[in-house]
């Protein structure tokens, strides 16, 4: 796929009627399709723009704040960067010792850090029912600092994970499958195969197989879920990803078996992720501080995964895809047989041959996550880009 | 009040005469009130020029390094926003392995962080008569290095907040007054009530309300400090307010009734502090590391705040004000009886009242730490200002 | 020695023949003398701008990731400030989380981190046999990434301090040499003395006199390194200090004696450093955990320091050099008897004589960090040069 051209970039994305303008990404399934063709466009504009070395600085001042309530190490640099793109300084939110629990502190905190304040990027994942709620509780919070005068403008929120989607994985997953097949359209039919795959770890979030499958089904594609009989997910996004595959005259179906998940496949992204049951008992234990109650769910729910082995995306399972050369995707890291664990998600060969596709995947993040920032802060964000190609100021010296 | 103009803040600041170029600012008591004129309209200066969307970027590179011996979650970002606005890149300094109680090390460190540093924001508020001994020492430090040749340049020590005194919080409530009554002279013959308030806590700082009766007393302002019998403050604050009211012609007072205090008052700041005498003896046990003493002081501490429960800011409070109608302030997080506590500091439906206030009171502390960072690094910073607001630049595209 | 001036060392600069550009800087032994003038060149061009208030922003946008594997003050603050001063974000990267043994992740993670980063400042100075390990497989990492187009750039690895070398730390030291003696060419023939000094602590990296023998030995110095029988260096470096006196008409020896070492020296460098059996035995008891022997051998080593505080560097000691006016050196903080201990590795008078030289001496540091990654990144870092110069934007207003 030849480099896109800039300009035409720019000119479809004026085309859009977008309606992120002063407010936030949380859920993709809450955004028009507009919404998301426009982070795309923007995304792939930005990363045309690096590589042509223009200056993409739309900020001489600022802050992009981030709080991860969870470990971090891809989303935490790409936001870094996104926000080092565009002219923000990157400040992090510590908030261990705030009472993050209570309402009013939100609000009032949500305000604190936000008098010049661009974006604020949140993580947090760690608990079912809450951290979507938590990221809209601080949205509405500057939303009001913003119509009362406090705030001077309006800090975008940008959902880094929480309990119900991966918004900048799932948009950058989808730039990686644009890229790869050659176009959205070319999507359209296409198999994915969205399974479960076995790790010996436990608690793996499930904000990821949810943002795939509910984002995939919006672009005419056959999504598979595919997990063992009780790693069940969240019903928002597979309700969701049912409405959207209807829409999109692609499909959705659920299935209990790997293989039957890879049959045909174009594209395959097997990931392990704890089932919905265990995350709740366990969101309600960590509150309880129930620690003896925690170590043996994590016995057992270990106990339960080794069940699943088989689970794994071997070389025998790739032969089932169409024509035995199915994308592999991953949103990092893997775990991967004989490497970083004994047994896991895939063998070490499959993950070799889609290593560089894989690192290119998670390339898309920081282009991704300073689209949102474009879109959700600029009311004209294609006149931004014009103006800055046509500037063509250098990036680097 | 409409909003002023910027050209004519300009021409106001280029008509004092200044002594912060080149210096810290430490204690406003310690400031000239021109000195004290030029933070409020560089303040105002810098507010006006971000509404107006011109950018303030005034360096293209330099550090702003902080150092937070204690707690911060709003100064924290006031300093990373005040540096990121003026172009400065945000640095914070975690000593934690460090030797900080010996001079010589102080005045190495002092230097070894400050070749490419333009300012040192430093909080240090825990231990009575060492916080602002250790801003002195580390100023003395840079000074030396800059008379020495070792420094490029020599950086400014923004105090942001020792034992003494809170100057970015007490310039920003000054702001706040003066944004809200109209200009400085409005000030003049109001009454101020800083007064202690019951909160479930312990050892909080004394520096707020010391910095509050040491700067308000400069504007012809009748402050009264009204406290608990036992709830004494630091002398030399005290002694600054008293000679400053003489001066200014305005009063200081002291009593032992909240409601003494509030009577007739055109603005409350009901705030909770420690003795001295609770903060020296602390002091004194974390030093010696007296882990068990210091558990009983604090128990001892609780039960003698319990006795002064009465001192809330309560609705029947605010009645015995002028008018019913004073002005309520607070540094936040304030203790909210029935919100954050059971009983606190000020009533629900008080504190939700004056809400956006407060809010709008915290904004400005950015804009105070951003002018006392401009008026230390440059000898004619309304000259800085007048070039800025001809060029304009956008701040954001 | 009046200030050199700007375009003479930027056209000094072109004529070198440098070939660092996309390259890391890791060993000052692997590179070439070009390389090793290009880096004090650059960084005198850098200061000398400073100096003169031109920015030398180079760049608009990007990542200066730091890695800080040991604790770091000096190191920490010249990275931050050399990436501000060239335009870059420092971000500092805590990996406490990240499995590092395992080479396929550190090989994933180098990349993961790397999409918008130019540079990547390593500190990993621990563990015997493994900090030059790590940087060179970042490293390899970082280049086969974008060899296969995952990377957009290829950051430049820059070490901050490994078991093998401190080139940062060394490469000032021999910029601070050069301004004291005037050139390079005055170098010729000064006696150095690299020496052991007692200090009352215990496990002290090796890499500052290995740096120091290695990189002096190349400018025609007699280089002497002292020490008591059994502080032995690792191989290495000692080599290439035999190697590098051989080609450059130097000397390098070695002697058991501070007092022989300091006879009729020009410099002395009297620093203290661990045993490298002690520093091995440490790496292997570390990675096995065994506390209690760990213990043991702390107390081994402190008691056989303890048998050399003769080696420290007194006034008696200073009066054996050159005319007794050798320039005492040292990469900070020093151990100052009766300041910052009892008995230490310099006498408190002799430490305040040369207490601004060795400020001096550190002040180049961040210039040296800024000079590599300036020549690692840019094809003609000359023309860069040139081009700030003409420009001559200001740094500050």
């Amino acid at each position: 796929m030849s480099a896109p051209d800039i300009k035409q970039i720019i000119s479809r994305l004026k085309e859009l009627e977008t309606s992120l303008y002063q407010k936030d990404f949380l859920l993709t399934w809450n955004q028009s399709a507009a919404d998301l063709n426009a982070v795309l466009l923007t995304a792939e504009c930005l990363e045309e723009m690096v590589r042509a070395n223009i200056s993409t600085r739309v900020f001489q001042a600022g802050l992009a704040v981030s709080n991860f309530r969870d470990k971090s190490t891809r989303t935490r640099f790409s936001f870094a960067s996104a926000s080092s793109l565009l002219g923000l300084t990157p400040h992090d939110f510590d908030e261990s010792q705030s009472q993050v629990s209570h309402g009013e502190t939100v609000r009032e905190t949500a305000n604190m850090i936000s008098f010049l304040t661009e974006v604020i990027g949140i993580r947090d994942d760690m608990f079912i029912g809450e951290g979507h709620e938590y990221q809209q509780t601080v949205a509405d919070a500057v939303e009001q600092g913003y119509k009362d005068g406090v705030l001077g403008q309006r800090p975008a929120i940008v959902n880094l994970q929480c309990d119900r989607d991966h918004p900048t994985q799932a948009m950058a997953d989808l730039l990686h499958l644009q890229k790869t097949f050659g176009s959205l359209d070319a999507l359209k039919g296409k198999k994915i195969a969205m399974t479960w795959a076995y790790s010996p770890s436990y608690g793996k979030p499930l904000s990821v197989p949810q943002g795939i499958i509910a984002l995939m089904t919006r672009f005419g594609m056959n999504v598979v879920l595919a997990h063992p009989e009780g790693y069940d997910l969240v019903p928002e996004p597979l309700e969701a990803a049912a409405r959207h595959a209807k829409q999109s005259k692609g499909s959705f179906s659920q299935v209990h078996s790997m293989e039957e998940a890879f049959k045909d496949a174009d594209i395959v992204y097997p990931k392990s992720w704890a089932p919905l049951s265990v995350m709740k008992e366990r969101t309600r234990l960590l509150r309880a501080k129930e620690s003896a109650k925690l170590q043996s769910l994590e016995k057992e729910a270990l106990e339960n995964n080794a069940k699943f082995k088989s689970w794994e995306c071997t070389e025998k399972m790739m032969k089932v895809t169409r024509g035995g050369k199915a994308l592999y995707m991953h949103c990092l890291p893997a775990d991967i047989t004989d490497v970083s664990c004994k047994e896991g998600e895939v063998a070490a060969t499959v993950f070799d041959r889609y290593r560089n596709p894989t690192y290119s995947e998670a390339s898309h993040k920081l282009f991704v996550i300073a689209a949102m920032m474009m879109l959700t802060r600029f009311e004209k964000p294609a006149q931004v880009l014009a103006d800055l190609h046509k500037k063509a100021d250098r990036r680097r010296a």
